[in-house]
């Protein structure tokens, strides 16, 4: 049997245009002798589609367009995944039923299978959790085997086709199906035990994330092995986003032989249609190749340049203005979109103050040498200063009276030159050259909202704000050692201490800088946002007195010790950080730009968050009277 | 029996404060010697606290401060709402079990209810539409009857109580139990089939909408006549968020006899302790009382004042800058201001720039003497003059040539003086001032996105970005009538075309305005964003077609005929909307301020959206081409 795994890219929302890739595919298939083509999950309307599930009018277009693919099932069976719709039933919140649906189409219809009430397959296994929302959307086979009051067993039996003369026997899985670890319902086990399945085939539309193909490969191979059942996983490309987190799809579509091996593997982020021939069995379409790695640097970039990439595309934004400090964070953004869209399209701005150093002016001047960038200089000085003194002077009145003016301290001067630089000038060259200007903060200034609303925060784009600081400067040295293959960032700026230069007291050339240690802070805030089973400041707390902090945040051993001297200077860096990560940084974090997710927690979508401000529990605050009990003894 | 509606303020993510709220209103009850004491769901954590559910830490705090109630139940019965938490199992995403739980103490601890595997009930109906996310934290009892194998009736039996002597047996419910409309599975029906049950009592920490009490009392009444069993609703009151949408919780507590008819209603967003005598049967609690209107103006001001006065006490604002253009808009955000923080607590401040007519110079000076509030006046003009200078004369160089300058177009200064405004002037003056400024877009303008990102679209708080034009200049008049009893907003500031007053196409005086024909965009737009069947262009198209649009939307009859003299201007005027609100307006709402809630869709995290783009089905497409055929005929 000849298959073709169709590793397409999805745009969301466009039925008509994914139709169309679909019906190419299946031409090419087609040509290939292939007999089954495979397409993912939802691929005729995308998967991240926010609140547009609850439109009526898309629903009828999605199936419009699915009935031009079941069509198409000529002298090929065709395997796709879109919204399967009961219009006659509705979701628990009243509006019409969507199921998360996996069509098989023969002979231009759909194979109906048996003891099931639809003529489609549906989602078991719906997650809930970072960026997905299925059970807003969708029923799946749990709550219809509850409703129809029959065991979700039923609802999971094999389909049998008959493919080039031949009877086989498929398992239906869309996604999460085959993440079962942590549900109760374990649909492979359940389907294998039917007996007598040939294949199971999975439709993903699964998100990247740095790590998860490899997870995924333990997963999939231990449950394949278990069944000694052959597994297909097809997953699409493309980029998909809910508003504030942006998701590229690495596809890596791949099939797994009936020992859990790996024997063929799209390439990652790449449409492809892959045609093979599959011999049911141990020796699945040929001999096992090595198990992909993708947790390295490599990888990271890749996905880093693909999401900007296709993000770039799918808004229609081709030029954009970079403001360029001289620091690393702005340095890999200019080398990043230089990359993406070509240095011409690229414009560097270098707004210096009376604080900025000749260093990072020198810098960023090499840095638009180096890549061939546009380049300008804007001085927001005069502003600034006629902005002091415009607000200071202002006459405040009330009722007639005079009232005492306004004071501008140095600390809100740093944030007026921010927002100089954001709002003012690159705002408005970024709309007279065409495009849009780059938010370029990093992931541990938006932890805790180091940064200025509606300044150095702000941006159409954020592409490097799921990327830890040691990240930033590991994929700077990538860009230049095998992205260029030459020094487009400039040494110097690796060694420079990193700093706003926004008062005297952050002055480069005196080593002055952020008040965020990275090689400390970068993994304690990891711990804050990433860790699956969430760490606040009782865990580091109670850590910290273990003497096992470092080991369980994964920072360099003896750094703790080394930052702070006792108990209570450790507890006032603690507090201090976690009060602006849960407080006033969750207020900048509701107006910051969309974010590239890379990592397996981003902010935005992924990380839901209240601006309730910071807690610290009963316990905490035991251990913290504690602690500091002890440092007086 | 006595029994006390607890209906506190519950602060979100405070276990520790909300603790402290119960114990007191227990010693009050007790003082009063009621023999039970209800308080909402979720009173000790809050309800609406985004991933914070994910914190161990924090869960274990929550059966901490839990165990201080549980304590507290000596000489009375306390139910009340709290995080149950199965620390052996775990959650669909591998995270430690949680339960939305129902627990009854007494006597110090918690009474435990047969059949049941926990000592405290659960939430059976998840609701995962709007704001809501059950799912994504909460185990639901279906969930758990399919994981046990038992049918979800059995998990729904009444708990048996004995109170004062005499046995009572109560049917549990949270919330959404007691809104079994749409769900499959309606557990105050199932639970009224055991038999024997003399009283429901539902637990709710229920977000306010406007007219969603009229819509209780029928959904709530219809079931308890059905029944024939009396019900105690009891909900709390305060705001909570989930970072873009806040929502305020208007309490409402209210106890049905068994006939449906409301016997006690507490005061709507007010911390109340309403302690009364409850005769189960007919008489349930004295006589029926009217039914509470909450569909009213008076209603929707209530809430807009409760909502923005204790989300602003919830981040510590006490003081703020508004811009005050001498239109509507601000002038309501002013008066409203005003009457939360006090008149020496606002700063209105006037920006001209050489557009700004002396009309609405002096209607914002007029507005800021009658409210008796701080006022002054900064001119952008030099600024702006400096900046279109500065951009159109940098010196833009690429590889050591330089390139051609760029062009600041009348379109981007519009732009570069609403963002000079707002992240130039307020946002200084607000740091100076000691507060924040705030947003004054309204729901057409977010809609649409008729406003200029870090400009007029920025600010701390849209407090009224959930209300449309029609219902601004309501509350504008409902302000001068009834709240201050004099016309704090001028008069002429009702008659005024609005406009942005950005460009000489804008200029008041010459009756030139936005491009926004609110008599009619509001009630389109509404139907865009509010319907619960999501209206798109082919709806809207289709009924124009049919002649029912005005009857649809809800806009002026015969308007739509005035307005578009043949469907060609119409499509344009449809499709130059459409595209805003799925295009561009989708990329400014995601950088949005937090949006007070008071409609039954309000932008944030109630309508989640991706940056996917406008799309037209191919049905609107045909309907299109037909109705652009009939107007050349």
């Amino acid at each position: 049997m000849r298959v073709a795994l169709a590793q397409m890219e999805v745009v969301p929302g466009r039925p008509d245009i994914n139709t169309q890739t679909m019906l190419r595919m299946i031409e090419e298939a087609k040509l290939s002798r292939a007999d089954l083509i495979i397409f993912p999950e939802m691929a005729i309307p995308g998967y991240l589609l926010g609140d547009t599930w609850e439109q009526a009018a898309f629903l009828r277009d999605c199936e419009y367009h699915g009935r031009q693919v079941i069509a198409a099932a000529q002298g090929i069976t065709i395997i796709f995944g879109n919204i399967g719709i009961d219009w006659h039933k509705t979701g628990d919140d009243g509006r019409v039923r969507k199921y998360n649906a996996f069509f098989i189409a023969q002979n231009g219809t759909l194979v109906k299978t048996d003891n099931f009430p639809y003529p489609f397959r549906i989602k078991t296994l719906h997650p809930n959790y970072r960026e997905f929302d299925d059970t807003r959307h969708f029923v799946s086979s749990r709550k219809l085997a509850q409703e129809i009051g029959r065991p979700v067993e039923e609802l999971l039996s094999p389909v049998s086709l008959t493919i080039s003369g031949a009877r086989l026997r498929i398992g239906c899985l869309l996604c999460e199906d085959g993440w079962s670890d942590d549900y109760s319902v374990k649909p492979i086990t359940i389907t294998a035990g039917y007996g007598d399945v040939d294949l199971f085939i999975n439709i993903s539309s699964s998100p990247f994330t740095l790590g998860k193909n490899n997870k995924r490969h333990r997963v999939f191979s231990k449950q394949v092995r278990e069944t000694g059942i052959p597994l297909i996983y097809v997953n699409n490309v493309g980029v998909q986003n809910n508003g504030k987190t942006v998701y590229s799809f690495d596809g890596c579509s791949t099939v797994y032989n009936a020992s859990g091996e790996i024997v063929a593997c799209c390439d990652a982020f790449t449409e492809q249609l892959k045609v093979l021939d599959l011999r049911l069995g141990k020796d699945t379409a040929g001999p096992p190749i090595p198990v992909p790695d993708d947790t390295g640097i490599d990888t990271l970039y890749q996905a880093l340049e693909y999401g900007t990439s296709r993000f770039l595309q799918s808004i229609g934004i081709q030029k954009v203005v970079i403001g360029a400090s001289g620091g690393i964070d702005s340095a890999l953004a200019a080398a990043l979109f230089a990359k993406v869209l070509g240095p011409d399209n690229v414009l560097l701005v270098n707004m210096p103050s009376r604080f900025n150093s000749p260093t990072t002016k020198n810098l960023a001047a090499e840095l638009a040498q180096n890549l061939g960038c546009r380049y300008a200089v804007a001085s927001i000085q005069d502003v600034v200063d006629y902005t002091v003194r415009q607000l200071s002077e202002a006459a405040i009145t009330q009722n007639g009276a005079l009232c005492e003016p306004l004071t501008i301290t140095p600390f809100i001067t740093e944030n007026i030159q921010a927002r100089d630089r954001s709002a003012r000038i690159l705002a408005g060259m970024a709309a007279a050259f065409g495009g849009a200007f780059t938010c370029n903060a990093n992931k541990s200034e938006l932890t805790v909202g180091y940064s200025t609303l509606y300044g150095d925060q702000a941006g159409f784009f954020a592409a490097l704000a799921d990327l830890w600081k040691f990240q930033i400067y590991a994929l700077g040295r990538y860009m230049n050692e095998s992205v260029y293959g030459r020094q487009v960032i400039p040494a110097a700026i690796f060694d420079l201490v990193p700093s706003a230069e926004l008062s005297p007291e952050q002055a480069v050339d005196e080593g002055k800088g952020d008040p965020i240690i990275y090689p400390y802070h970068d993994y304690l805030f990891r711990a804050f946002v990433e860790s699956w089973h969430k760490v606040t400041p009782e865990e580091i707390l109670d850590w910290y007195r273990q003497g096992i902090l470092a080991a369980k945040i994964g920072c360099e051993e003896g750094l703790v010790e080394r930052l702070f001297p006792n108990a209570a200077v450790f507890i006032q860096d603690l507090e201090r950080w976690w009060k602006l990560y849960s407080g006033m940084a969750v207020a900048k974090r509701i107006q910051a730009p969309p974010v590239l997710a890379l990592s397996r927690r981003a902010f935005g979508f992924d990380h839901r968050e209240a601006q309730n401000g910071p807690y610290f529990t009963a316990r905490y605050l035991q251990l913290k009277a504690m602690l500091l009990k002890e440092d007086q003894n």
